[in-house]
């Protein structure tokens, strides 16, 4: 199986010991693309000393001015946040993310923010997903390197789950917009079916988002329940006429 | 929910730095007992900087003589490997290992060995299991604060998995009988709405029964969607009359 490749993206970094421990947890974890946007010191030779084996991974950094151009060419961009910052936008899970990054067809990429503010919004607008690894609420802040450690190391498992084919499915996982559309959908069916009361809607929902949600569903099966909800919708449309 | 303590302990660690970034690495996991064993520089300022807002596991952490010592009292002991050192020692995957370390009743303790050695015979006779993390095999030799990043999100992990698990277990999963009940049920509002054809129902009929299969429904959820069927149901008796 051809591999996708993924690109790990540094935003601003300011500490050289990030960049080269980032490039040794790539190297690692199998990945060898590295890019770096406006690095504060790079190159330096606390960068190079941390990623030990893995100067390589540093010689072969492309250094862009800005976000857009490190991203330019990619089909996915995810962006890492230490918490969801903005309402609706959809966030992943560490393992979901890593699956949908060796799931893109073309080029994919993994942004990683400055280390105290993280990723910005102008940043974040450059980014379809947000991933957030989970964490004590007493200490949430990741290190930078840590962060990236922990990221690449999901993202080889999935790969080796894509090798090993017992996560493989035949087809594509739903995307956040697609089940977000599937749920709205749901929500209109059971308020016409007067199951759903719309005045009190809110825990119902939650506990279906909750059952559908961890069931991973494929865009087969995603399809078969909105065709359900759909014929539910035109026994409604027939009873009016 | 009691949580089991689990042990981090850092083997004869020589870089400061590693220290202070394993203790960042607890804190933000949720883990508060370190225990250093022969540390070369301890206390340090490079391991309270990189500990950032987890000076306080420094403060609290444990400096002992030896590995026996440091682990005297638990009743399970997992020892990290860059490999397989030992034919026949029993070998886990860093999800294995978390799993096993939250299921312990009493202390357990994760064991990281040298930095440039790792663990060495004497150390891993003191331990049950050995925790190998999947790397690349061009470059297997992770960062000691790296692999203490892994391993306690792993351990993390594996708590909220056991916390979902509780919260869920509340519930009892609905029983073989029940589940064939709502297939049937199911099958007959399908028929109803028209979207299945009663002269070809297999297909449809056993993607479902997959996709709710492995979703593990509990009884509260089984009745919600028993609940949503009646209501469509409802809806046709209304639409006859």
């Amino acid at each position: 199986m051809p591999v996708s490749p993924i690109r790990i993206v540094l935003s601003r970094p300011t500490h050289p010991g990030n960049i080269g421990a980032t490039a040794r947890a790539m190297k690692n974890m199998g990945l060898a693309e590295l890019t770096l946007v406006a690095p504060l010191k790079f190159p330096h030779p606390e960068a190079t000393a941390l990623a030990a084996d893995a100067v390589d991974v540093l010689e072969r950094a492309r250094v862009c001015e800005t976000l857009a151009q490190a991203v330019g060419d990619c089909e996915l961009v995810i962006g890492t946040s230490a918490r969801n910052r903005r309402i609706g936008w959809p966030a992943l899970d560490p393992r979901e993310c890593a699956a949908r990054l060796c799931g893109a067809q073309g080029m994919s990429a993994l942004v990683f923010g400055q280390e105290r503010t993280g990723l910005i919004n102008d940043e974040l607008d450059l980014c379809q997903y947000v991933v957030t690894i989970p964490t004590s609420p007493a200490y949430p802040s990741i290190n930078l390197a840590g962060a990236a450690q922990i990221m690449t190391y999901e993202i080889f498992r999935a790969r080796q789950a894509d090798f090993d084919g017992d996560a493989r499915r035949e087809q594509p996982l739903a995307t956040a917009e697609e089940l977000q559309l599937f749920y709205e959908h749901l929500e209109r069916v059971l308020v016409q079916t007067e199951f759903l009361d719309p005045q009190n809607p809110r825990l119902l929902m939650r506990r279906l988002i909750r059952l559908y949600g961890r069931t991973g569903l494929d865009r087969n099966e995603l399809n078969i329940l909105r065709g359900i909800l759909t014929s539910i919708e035109k026994g409604g449309d027939r009873q009016k006429n």
